[in-house]
């Protein structure tokens, strides 16, 4: 198969240079067209922000989106062109259906589903750029939603490639407002109706003053028996985004509270009962 | 395969022209057909509803879902037509068996589970709108169910999108009254006959009080033995949603009739043995 | 493909004003031969139920299975005269194989595994309505055997839609007696003969007492050495489904003839040494 | 393909009524030759084990496979003749390969799985009928072994049904003499040499005592270093089925050992350090 | 298929008396070559283990193969028989290669991977008999290796069988010495240096003593700082089999020389800081 | 097959001589061109390097891509020359189109996997040397990414080799700032907004010493209740990199601050109810 | 199929005869060729290793790979001989595709895997023998990689067979220096600036006496806020395979530097708060 000794060294030589000289002529422009590409997508989705008919979200994922197809696209065709010059025809490839079944079967299977998941995840709006998800274990802000990989950016800063094949259920938590939630433990011996009294109304005050609640904050009642305290539950609405900062405010304000009302948050408690027998020698 | 030196530059910008004429033509008329029969839809269930011959979730999930079908519908038809447009005909792509083959192997297999799932979910009504449901380790209020994917809303205010293939076993939490459970532990020292009567007391009066209760409540017995305490338990059955506001009134009144009545509930105990041997001398 | 402009609008309004007649008709005689259909179901098992020939589980199960497999019939027959109206013979496509493999092969190759395992669930009687069973990790009442699902509900209310193909192992607890275990912790500092005679006595009171015992109860021993106690078993056997009633019973009885016997239920112990040396000065 | 209104009626009511005798006199002579059959069996597995050729689990193993065999034949028989009668030939049906390829291909596949497995377990005797046996995560004595299915039944009571493909290691409890093994805790003041002995002579006593136990007991010396004892373990070896009987009589003769010896089991122990110092003023 | 009526009962009753007679001879024969040649077997193994040519394990793995690979070629000799006399040919039945393309490819396919296996471990000698294993969850001794089987008696007398092609990564504790490991802790107010040296003394002294000690024992430093203790690790090299009665010596004569010394092994410490300020009235 | 006795001996002697002779050849042929080539590879990176066209992680990427694609190229023309001294075409082997299939449907359908998912790591620049990334289970810094695996530093010092095809997301923490986040936990007695004052002003004086910051740290206020303290929530940005160092740098000023401000960080609190009544003789 | 008795028995013994001479032959052919070619391989690596063309542990790796392919080619040809001896021929087994091909499909898929995946893990230098790895769950020293299974002997002495497939990431710890880490705990009330400065000077001077540290070691700083102290971090770099001396050495060194400046390594810390309240009467 590989005939060293008779081999034509010098036409080989020639013909390499013609070639390194197209190939770098394709590179050029291929680095050329993807620049101004880039900037032509870039400056439409701008417009159609400034016009305002799509929120902001669903531009930038749109504008992602198509700057990954543009990018796919050059690279098909970068290819295309480089085999061409080798004398292959990508069309007579494909037609070799056999093999490209079996590269299908094996390394392209994969592809195909990031693909199509990655079409549905646009199509029922599931995820839009700037929205907060939780995806598998992944938790965070989405950054671009690909053909082929979603990125989220992680909270600490950390940015997650994910396949989109292994995006399943997704939990968009931008999607309308949020609940904040405060469980609060007060001694055994408070009077409970007073405790909750005390709690509604610093959650009362806390409604007026945080523009971010939109619906209570309302104790609810006795949560549940914990090993030393009475547990009660404070829930609001809060709008999306502001839930943290909700919980936050409400924790400090009940805490202030209860300080004030003379109301004890209880440690741990234990009843210990002392043994001391005098057979106890060791 | 890509001539680019004799390509007809003018011809194409000029086809391209008529083209994007064409397709802005189409977008117009897909964007008006779709508000048109979304509102049509919309109207159709508001009367049903108003008839009264269906319950509301089942009207809402068949609105839910006929807006999702009529969607897909209008989608297919939009880009049948595009591609008529470039001279493409779905029908002799679909002809092309091999390729359509591979492709609904790989990339659509999984469409196809979610459609079937989904109609049986519907048929068997393991799920309606507004329903309270647990779907794997998702837990919230059904907000639509479709062809694809249903949308389930955690009580902490998250959309998740579930694909339907990934729905196993539905337990469906709006199928009947619910059972409130309260346990309560009491000291070793008191009298069980005696806590149980005070307890069920309470009980009977929370009953007379409280119409999210349908049965009981009932003190059942001594449920377990504690490290230190002796667990009682506590049945009632509670209309449906009504089952954690029962709880926590149960609770409340609970805890006030063993205060009244001077029953503790008990501290963790624990027994402590003093050693304080002269032969320690670390 | 989708020849907009030369259509024939008005007999397509005319063909679908007939179409809409029929199927409205058909619609109708579905409702009513299902409403029919299931009285009879009902009736013939009611009659089957009052002559005693089968369990009232069995009677039910089969009850439940009989109208689900009217219903897929009738939906069948449904599906197949609708697409008559509209030109589509059902056995044409079904003869169309190769479309109809790949269906089966991606769609429907659950639903044969749900109605196998379903066949064999009533073949080998694992499963009747009012069973308590364990199912996975769902736990409950059977109270419907599909043909593609199982329904079980949880003590809780809820009710769960099990795929029957799911369904691997069944533990059924309505088979038979069940056993009822009462372990108790007892000082290290009791007799140990003393205090089994003293559990066994009141053992055999409840034996009289209580109609659900079947056998026993007996102290078997010591069971195990725990941190701050003896820990001694008892085990009786229980008529099926009074198994919890008697170990309450049990609990509550043992506790009383401790408590009358001064046999200590030890708290947590634990042994303290004190060091207080002057050398810390921290 | 449903011509509803030109059907023959009187035929298929004529038509009917003998099919439904038919049927029903198939279905006498069904639950006749079932209950003739089960009862032969019984009586020839009697008379084996009367003769003592087998041991008795075996023959209740063999006796239950063979019903379930005998059962699953009538059943076959049955609904060949039914569908006989129907005019449908079981043999023509089997010979549509293409259908009853995909049938085994997605329904059956468990079903050669299940009887594949059974055969060997039986043929490796693996299982027999009262063996106490752990099979994955249930653990109980095997009541039946069939072609499809194994029954076990739980200490508590409940019958497990686990079809044999999900069968993979068995741990059978059943086959020879078991190991009682007790870990006892002393005090680290304790002279280890001492409590050994004193454990050991305990030992010796026991084992003249319980004819269930085969070998030891003996004390092998420190197991391990605990927070606040020393472990000792004595191991022995005893008849299959006493090993909890053996192991509940060593506990309480060496607890009394130990007491009348004043060697102490010791509670959990903790070195307290006090630090009381006046800069702390809250 | 079936013609109930018109069979000829006589024929049918006097051709399987002549079968059952048949089957009867056939049995015996099967009984008494199967008892024969199991002896001629164990006969040639004892032989050859006299003669000292092979390893005990390796001629008891090899013995308890080839009763194993015997057995299955009698029952295959059996079948084939059996088979004849109702004129079915076995070879006929595997031409017919369609159903028994179906069988291998659903049934016998975990078999085919069972059997390479068993080849795989005993050409590798992963296994031998009477070796100590851990193979997955299963721990103990080897008891044979078999062509679909191994058999694992776990040290509670359990008898485990494992299908071979469930048998991953094998971890064989009998090939070679093994190590034996002892962590003591000592109080964070030892000197190190001198505990060291106590210790080491210890070990020294056990080495003369033990001949199941191959190297060491050491003691290598500080392992970890506890939270009431220093880590302190001793290492030695025991004969295979030995590593449990050795670390046992170790923590005994380690205990005592401790003790001897003075040295400490503390309890778990905690540091208690009194607070019981006036304002605290609860 | 194999006819032992009348082989050419010394046919076989003499080729096999000249064959090792050309082996010998190649393989120090191999060796000089592999050590020419990778020493040409490094100097075209060094000085791409150089000119600063492209950032340091990304050329090293490059570089040991291109060594790693070199070597298998090597390697393929090895054995494919090696193959046609033994007279093997590897050409007519592949041609042998049932035995490759089966090859690559068997072994290489991994390494297919591994490439194309290689192709895309480096395409969408996931990963680049020096990257601090968690993929999976692995925790470190990119060491080379190659065709087939991936190597990964950890922080103590293993070296990890991942096969690219179980590389599922990539969590890349080398793309932009990380955040740097410290909790505080504060007495219950503390007033709250003192301490957030204290810390928000050593944190403030933090941010102007320490480069490594970006924004700010802000105390963003009371994010949970612990059982014995107040938590407090410090969050600021810190340049890649140095978020540890900023962490630590925060924890001891915030200490500090503290400790100079008389704010306490409280220990584990307990509440003790003291109980040692004369009925207790035990 | 078996014409039993109509065999011509005396043919039979005398070719069996004949068979068992010409196997007998074989077999001790086998053994002797197989023990001079192991020499004759041992021999070789043993030169090599002695020219130090290599280093030790890639030696070793070949050696065990050659011996494991060797052996593998004897026993195919030791196969084909007896195959031939019983006039089976192997090529013609193989001709047989049908049967070879399912066989391939079903036993040995596993077996080019793990062939494949041994190739890779050579040919990348992922194991040499005497390297430390962690594989899965298995940790400990690579004895051989093999054609089908590497063996890795853990620490304790077990030696491990892993089939090559299920080597996924291999973690190799032999492959440069190897951090040292030690974290100590000091008390909430020490000076932090002392302490680490007490630790470094410690560090430095292990530095100066342990040759196997490389870098460092370093105090980095506060690595977290403990319950009852503050976590200072100490980290070095060592020499590969010394990583665990040189933390044993900086622990005890630390621990003497902490005690000669009288800081605290503290004890768990609690506050405890006594309560005795006159109303507790129980």
């Amino acid at each position: 198969m590989l005939d060293v000794k008779n081999f034509d060294w010098e036409a080989l030589l020639f013909g390499a240079g013609v070639i390194a000289a197209q190939i770098i002529g394709i590179l050029v422009a291929f680095v050329l067209v993807r620049a101004i590409g880039k900037k032509l997508i870039d400056r439409f989705f701008d417009k159609l922000l400034v016009k305002g008919d799509v929120t902001k979200g669903r531009a930038l994922t749109l504008q992602s989106l198509s700057e990954n197809i543009f990018s796919y696209i050059l690279i098909f065709i970068l290819v295309t062109t480089v085999f061409n010059i080798f004398g292959l025809s990508v069309a007579s490839l494909i037609a070799g259906a056999g093999i490209i079944g079996l590269a299908i079967g094996f390394g392209a299977q994969g592809l195909v589903s990031d693909v199509v998941t990655g079409f549905f995840l646009l199509l029922e709006k599931q995820l839009d750029v700037n929205d907060y998800v939780t995806v598998g274990s992944i938790d965070g802000i989405v950054e671009a939603v690909g053909l082929r990989t979603t990125k989220i950016r992680s909270f600490d800063g950390t940015l997650n490639y994910i396949p989109n094949r292994d995006i399943m259920t997704v939990s968009n938590h931008s999607r309308g407002n949020m609940r904040a939630l405060v469980d609060i433990g007060i001694s055994y011996d408070e009077n409970i109706d007073e405790a909750m009294a005390v709690i509604q109304a610093a959650c009362t005050h806390v409604a007026t003053e945080d523009v971010g609640i939109v619906e209570g904050p309302d104790v609810i009642g006795v949560q549940a028996f914990g090993a030393s305290d009475v547990t009660l539950r404070v829930i609001a609405k809060a709008k999306n985004g502001e839930q943290w900062a909700v919980e936050r405010h409400l924790r400090k304000a009940i805490k202030e509270a209860l300080d004030t009302n003379g109301i004890e948050i209880p440690f741990p408690h234990q009843v210990n009962i002392q043994k001391n027998g005098g057979s106890l020698e060791s």
